[in-house]
């Protein structure tokens, strides 16, 4: 499973054009580079529309808006669905302001998106239902546990169905939902949300494997989060081996992406299809 | 000493809004995930009230002001004011640009500050006495000595009660005063001054600090300090017995601050009160 | 060669103005940090011109510009121009947007600049000639090499002359050249274009080393790219040894810029002139 997808990116060094955050957006660059592919970040309005034309995929991330990045976004969006170039959305913090969720309704009435990639509280918000985010921090109640995997599942794979979109949904437990089949992954370590940016980075890593498999987008968007569980774990093992903290963590996640092959990979994942 | 701060910020994890310069603003949001907290950047005019009015704690940074940020500022300070959220003003670069004076004065015009954090710089100039800054960085002919220490002592202690704020002023030997007592601490080595944000960090660790410590101002803006004293002490420790240089200083930097606790602080801060 | 240059820059500490990119900023004011300079990133329009003339070199990296940065960059430049303070061109993605290209016409039609520094398809592009550029990399077919490396330090020599500039272009075969003489340097390591910024870092290098040898630019420039090329050799090494990847790459290459010494330097590198 995922060979394909990460030979392609490797290959093919997709063009991944990411509007982000300014928080994190050096890491979401080093990581396009780190997984083979190339990034460009411009954001200003008046560009915004020519990069995202050349690109091979295009992220979008909210974690920071204001309204020239807003013009940014929707010039870009606009652009790569005229191109048809997948587009990942990262609705990070939707639920925490108006303003993100009005920036929300007005990207979902009028474009189309491959994948809509946040924690469960985002998608949650994004999907309408009660949602109990904090800042950008998903709520402990929301959780996916084993518990109420199977109704997160299909809730995820309607929401799919809804959006027109692959959703993927981050966490202990993955889900990466179409509206016929999902992944879930239960790879990853709890140290990934004491370091800034791992979902951020993770929605970049999925534009840029999409970019580098416009025609399996489900397949890809699982495998960037496969990849980045994986690299999680790898992350984490070093950090205790050697009692550092997340200062090192976050050095040995980016190194762990930089390494990732089909065999690593694979040896490493814990990915189920239901 | 300091036992119970630490304590109520792993228990608490205290939602922090930062608004702050997009130079240093991953290190800021790291370093409030590393002691425990919760950090939010969100600085859009259009979300600051909303999002201040939510957290625990507010550090408003003036490293890189622009008219859309002040504006956010301004909202986001006015929202924690009424809510009682402690709020911490980083004056960084004062005295460098009018730009920066103007809109200190407006701030502290308009509202209150619980802590008043910068390098002694920026303090001379915030309290009107003559000031040596060079861009962002304090004179050397402004630094706190065995020599002068008493006499800045009172002035800093002056500072705070003319500004009703916790004046903490960071250098080799670091004040953190109120109008009655002040402490004085003697961590940390200068290489943290060869890494850029190590300031700013500390403003981010003390709104992080405040807000899981609302009543009790002055020891949590002291043990924000001692704690990134000690985590540079242990910091270029490392890297000087490995040959390293100050990309691995500042990777062991955040690595101490994620591993502190009370026994570590205590084993290796050099604090006094006067 | 170059002992001078980096002694000066450790004598002088020049304050090395940077009006960049919000992707890289963080590590370009490291790296101005590391080789023992001060660095301010002020862009805000308001002050930009003040900033400018207190500091003894200027950085302009047009990687992501908006209308507010490009207008503090007008400001800074003029301001850097009259009170002859050298003035660094990065022309980050020229060639990938029209927005960009209009903005590099301007500048060059109305400010002087010491040393204009890029990647070779950023310098065709400005020079004239066709550019491969992808997004901000370097487009393959425009690489030098040992085949066409005469022809293209002739082009180079001719377009410094053009320019007014020193012209600093980097890859696998770095030449910066005046009008008279260019200086070809062979370090550095291909992992250096899988971060993001080293081409960045690199100019914010050249600004601190122009301005703490402002009468010296041909060398400070080349003694710029010689210390991020050794440095680059030395960060692969170590990284390569221990088996890590990009991520451990980055500290490493900080880490050696922070480290580095006229013997070092020497030792490492591999300079001719033509």
């Amino acid at each position: 499973m995922f060979e394909e997808i990460l030979q392609n990116v490797r290959l093919k060094k997709p063009l991944t054009h990411c509007i982000t955050n300014y928080i994190t957006t050096n890491d979401c660059a080093n990581i396009v580079l780190a997984c083979g592919a190339s990034p460009t970040m411009a954001e200003a309005e008046q560009e915004a529309a020519e990069i995202a034309s050349q690109a091979d995929g295009l992220d979008i991330n909210i974690g920071n808006l204001n309204s020239h990045t807003v013009l940014a976004m929707h010039r870009a969006i606009a652009a790569a669905n005229q191109a048809e170039i997948p587009v990942v959305l990262d609705p990070v913090g939707a639920g925490a302001s108006t303003y993100r969720m009005e920036t929300l309704r007005d990207f979902f009435a009028q474009y189309r998106f491959s994948v809509v990639r946040g924690n469960v509280s985002e998608l949650l918000a994004v999907g309408g239902a009660a949602s109990n985010t904090k800042g950008v921090d998903a709520g402990a109640a929301d959780a996916v546990t084993e518990e109420n995997l199977q109704e997160r599942v299909e809730f995820f794979k309607q929401l799919s169905a809804k959006l027109g979109a692959v959703v993927s949904v981050s966490g202990a437990i993955d889900i990466i939902a179409s509206p016929e089949r999902a992944y879930i992954c239960r790879n990853g370590h709890p140290m990934m949300s004491c370091v800034t940016g791992t979902g951020c980075m993770l929605s970049a890593l999925t534009a840029a494997y999409c970019g580098g498999n416009p025609d399996n987008i489900l397949e890809a968007a699982a495998a960037a989060t496969a990849a980045m569980g994986v690299a999680g774990d790898i992350a984490y093992q070093k950090t205790k081996e050697q009692g550092l903290g997340t200062g090192s963590f976050r050095v040995y996640l980016m190194d762990a992406i930089s390494l990732m092959d089909a065999e690593t990979l694979q040896g490493g994942m814990n990915v189920e299809i239901r």
